[in-house]
């Protein structure tokens, strides 16, 4: 765990002294193996710093007065943010988390019964629920895309069903979270731009990226999506209770507007009328922790300084490692399937308690968690599986780390 | 500012050692004369460093591995509000502002086309925004009680209103955001009892008491209300982005549920169907800033260790010097009407321009806001105004700084 003395993986993308440095930036690699950074990303010392300054400047002079005197530091978070999804700032929204970000951008179609939703097997758990929500309360249906025999959406079938179905919504999550799966969003971009280039009815896509922005870019002049919803505690290394949105401009020129919009999303013009924000600002809240706006800003910021392509790298490299030796275990089997994987490890020990494992990883000080059937019913049941332990390296870990963890795993099942 | 040399008022409920006491616990008070506690008061000094530890923790373990650990300590938080609200812990549900809270349990109620929503004239204008919202999508109705001659709502209307519309929804905000009203909230709960106890269909009653949390006791076996919504960043002095909401057994029983649960408040239990939580949890989303949690939970501990009545005394006798003496200056005219009065003191004067006093105001460390006609039209409309000045003193606030902000406002308009 030490800086000084480490060895990064054959065909590493950074220099060790690179990663030296990086690693000096993030005090807790002192301390931990952290390999949860699909739970919640080892903060730089920047994003905690900026943090800790802000809520000690709110203390010394207020908390209405500190953000004000912030303003511009505040303004910055729009900017990192629209550069970061390749947008302008008037497309960027800040919320509370990422869930906070899709619910706003789905609580902003006016369903009606019947309206269908078109979306994946690997859709987030909490998205899935919202949508049986939304079927209860407003009678719109659900569809899911079949999956390809490599895993992830089968591009014909995604094709198929949006011309025949001519879904309100496509709901698509980039990066599940509890598989290694990648979904192919580009390709998934381009059958979409194709499917409402010939729609007279307005339909609309939500992608959730939770759990791909920092370890991958994400460009939404490829990505075709309406609504792209994200988080900054995971990979981007942010603090928690962070969300952003991207709004595109189609959805904001249509009015869209979320259905609990409140006055910072609009003005109160008249006894019986409200006028709304031209611009994203109307998917926001009044009320905000500006703490973590400053800090999400470092975050992305540090981010983008390393370089969202390397980064990538450098995690299919450790998580590729990672992969390969798990599987050499025996009685241990890794789940991931697909086309393209992403930096989130999962897999199974034979007849084992994953608490068990986990807690005693954790007594090692290496950070994993454990993922149950609820939190991803449709591909543990397609799996055969009722729990996974998954690992989450990112670029600042080192190889020794990912062979303290094998040889841990090892010991322990 | 100082500590060691002030004054009180006349008949203060706290002895000057207490506020000196008080004083030395919040390192803010050295900085600011600090008047605006309706926008966000002044941290205590716990509440600012259990936040800064918990980061620090996050920063050296990792975020879900410091949550964890705090596991007992995050508890607490419902302890304390359920002690707060006299309820009980499975009441209480953590949100990201009184906003959020008050958007997740009106989104729990299925509105169908006609539906009334009952309110008053001095509501919050978020709320207000919302419902012209939900009769947009829904085509729902708005009515509002009328005011009684001495300001605040005519009960005799409020009763008429009820029996007469049978209102699916009864929204009052307790203590609104620009003018110093406090509604007569135990009267308002004795009416809609009786109300709800002779009503066949399911009637709600939501209460916003986000600006008289932390300055009036708040007892919802008085206040006879389904929900409950409060911030932490107020008069309770906690962080930003906090906001708790609490729900009656009453609604928990009959099954209302947030319309975008999550995983936090269900279970995915197959495909097609989800199991919400027995308890408040159901309307809480899955992440929060752990930060903003524990430093609620201290700020409620210490808001409560001083005692609300106690509080209420002191708020009731610094606002009330405050707004004599500034009836006494020409050109002011205080704005606060209603049989009882709040902590917010509202004023306008003649032709002035309010943000140039409060820049000023500023310049010389007293914290004060401008509101505008869009933050409380109808009331203000009412009165005949299109901006008011609001000072929001708390009880850690001295005579001097009330009379160094007279002689301000004196000098400056």
């Amino acid at each position: 765990m030490h800086n000084e003395n480490f060895t990064i993986p054959v065909g590493s993308i950074f220099s060790k002294a690179e990663i030296a440095k990086l690693r000096s930036e993030t005090r807790g690699v002192q301390n931990v193996i952290h390999f949860n950074n699909a739970g919640s990303g080892l903060m730089p010392d920047i994003v905690t710093q900026v943090q800790l300054d802000h809520i000690a400047l709110e203390a010394n002079i207020g908390g209405y007065e500190a953000s004000a005197l912030r303003a511009e530091a505040v303004q910055e978070f729009y900017t990192q943010t629209a550069l970061l999804f390749n947008c302008k700032l008037t497309n960027i929204a800040f919320t509370a988390s990422a869930t906070d970000s899709y619910t706003r951008a789905l609580s902003s179609i006016p369903f009606k019964q019947g309206d269908i939703i078109l979306t994946d097997k690997d859709d987030f758990v909490s998205n899935q629920i919202q949508f049986l929500s939304l079927q209860k309360r407003f009678g719109i249906k659900i569809v899911h895309i079949n999956n390809a025999p490599e895993g992830g959406v089968d591009l014909g079938d995604l094709e198929e069903k949006l011309f025949k179905l001519k879904p309100k919504v496509l709901a698509i999550t980039h990066v599940p979270t509890n598989s290694g799966l990648a979904q192919p969003v580009k390709q998934i971009g381009h059958i979409y731009q194709k499917f409402v280039a010939n729609q007279a009815d307005q339909s609309w896509y939500i992608l959730d990226a939770c759990q791909s922005a920092g370890q991958m870019k994400l460009d939404v002049q490829d990505l075709k999506c309406d609504f792209l919803s994200v988080t900054g505690r995971k990979f981007l290394r942010g603090p928690r209770g962070t969300g952003m949105l991207y709004i595109s401009d189609k959805a904001l020129e249509s009015g869209l507007e979320p259905l609990f919009i409140d006055m910072r999303g609009a003005e109160w013009t008249d006894k019986g009328s409200y006028k709304q924000q031209p611009d994203a600002r109307r998917f926001e809240d009044w009320e905000f922790a500006y703490s973590t706006v400053l800090g999400t800003s470092a975050a992305i910021a540090y981010c983008r300084s390393i370089g969202e392509d390397r980064i990538r790298g450098q995690v299919k490299l450790l998580s590729g490692k990672m992969r390969k030796e798990l599987e050499a275990i025996d009685r241990v089997r890794v789940l991931d399937r697909g086309p393209e994987l992403a930096g989130l490890v999962t897999f199974t020990v034979g007849n084992s308690d994953p608490l068990l494992i986990v807690n005693e990883l954790a007594r090692r000080k290496i950070n994993v968690v454990p993922s149950y059937r609820a939190f991803g019913l449709i591909d543990f049941d397609e799996k055969g599986v009722k729990w996974a332990i998954r690992a989450s390296p990112h670029y600042y870990n080192t190889l020794d780390e990912v062979e303290g963890f094998i040889e841990s795993v090892k010991e322990i099942i």
